[in-house]
């Protein structure tokens, strides 16, 4: 198991004063995906990510950057998933899976009709089939309040380090199901999708998901692709992730704190 | 000028009790930076970058992304940066300048010596000929605990939204010469060093930058390949960061708030 902290020596001020102290910091390595994948002359290879992420779980952060960027549509896509040198690891898809490598290209943000704006990202999730999640789904206030103490007591490596972010996966009840931590806030979310991808869990459609950070459009659209109803926040939504929310009948929550919270979208979910 | 902030209409939970309210989140959009540049055969243009990005200063977020990717490698290779269509920025380049786009498929982590690990991404800066920051700059400790308090009095739309990232170059007497916010936290630096860069204060060897969130790899990458010495984050770097501003005589501080701080790397430019 790689380690996901690391010592480092080093100054403290503190008032003006110097004092030397151990300390440890979060790790952060690249790592590689390549796929293999058929073509019409036989099989094909080639890298499609190199994303900072904190090793450990990099099976379910492969899975889950491509499923949530839609390159695979289910974990039968998937027929092997494994490290082929030290920080690369290799998804091998299926030989009848069809794969649509442009989608890599971001250009998911534009379309013909009205080019490069916040509108085009939300039309381009219509036109690849994705459409709001089939949930009944609802979440007491007091379960929802309980999250984020749940899963702060489960970020091992942020107490160590207080440099990572986490996700978990939740139900109505309270319980957290997958919890992983970090350094880059999207791996985090692609690790908890991507195991639940693995367990053959998705649509989650009555789970919800949280998160330490903000609420941004890209961290929106991996909830709704992975078919849950509802995001919940630490800090504060971008205006794409409201405005996603909106059109996909999805909840949104910020500034999740103690027995506080916003509700951007979707307070029907919300049980008072 | 482009709203970076928006309205919507929210329901606040307090203690159990729910109301409706008017509340502001940060505008997030994205911008495609499409570049003209030159070939054997004549002029060309491509679409190089998609980010999320908070409306505003679009031209500085090019020249400064195009700049610290190393793409372009001083003011004097853009002839021209102007919008080309909502959400879309076109920077032409120079008839001379010779574009390396391979940079942009970010096998920079990747070296053929030891693969894909924190030493190739180290190893890749040296082979694209980029060294220590040549400066002088230190800086009182009493001065640099004053910093997030002057970019926090600077963060207009994050006093409205709660949700944006902040960046500034700052120099040796305290005083901000440029602070951006942006929903990303590469867009604010990039948007901090892409201003400096057309105002020809680049290399900024004798100023420091601060940033609101986390130190990652990128940021730091982004701080040397400005030219600057030193990187302040009010919350925790990883452990590239570290190594980074090891492998380049730079000094990285953390966790930079009241009167408190850890020095990660290059003490020497802290005068206590």
């Amino acid at each position: 198991m790689a380690e996901s902290s690391f010592a480092v020596g080093i100054s403290k001020i503190s008032d003006g004063l110097q004092q030397a102290q151990a300390d440890r910091v979060a790790v952060e390595e690249p790592l590689e995906v390549r796929l293999g994948y058929s073509t019409p002359d036989g099989r094909a290879a080639r890298s499609v990510s190199i994303t900072m992420r904190t090793p450990g779980d990099d099976e379910a952060l492969a899975a889950g950057f491509l499923f949530t960027e839609s390159i695979v549509n289910s974990a039968a896509d998937i027929t092997a998933i494994e490290p082929c040198a030290e920080n690369v690891i290799r998804v091998e898809l299926g030989r009848d899976v069809a794969v649509n490598l442009g989608r890599l290209q971001r250009h998911f943000y534009t379309t013909s009709s009205c080019g490069v704006c916040g509108k085009a990202s939300l039309d381009a999730l219509h036109a690849i089939g994705i459409g709001p999640p089939d949930s009944s789904l609802t979440v007491r206030t007091d379960i929802l309040t309980s999250i984020p103490g749940k899963l702060r007591a489960r970020q091992d490596t942020f107490e160590q380090t207080g440099g990572l972010h986490a996700a978990a996966a939740f139900d109505a009840s309270g319980e957290l199901l997958v919890t992983r931590e970090d350094v880059g806030r999207h791996n985090a979310v692609d690790k908890v999708i991507g195991a639940l991808l693995r367990d053959g869990r998705l649509p989650a459609s009555e789970l919800g998901l949280m998160v330490s950070g903000r609420a941004s459009f890209e961290l929106m659209q991996k909830t709704l692709v992975a078919g849950m109803p509802l995001l919940a926040a630490v800090s504060a939504p971008s205006s794409l992730a409201v405005s996603l929310a909106q059109e996909f009948n999805m909840t949104l929550v910020g500034f999740l704190r103690g027995e506080t919270f916003n509700i951007y979208a979707g307070e029907q979910r919300i049980v008072t």
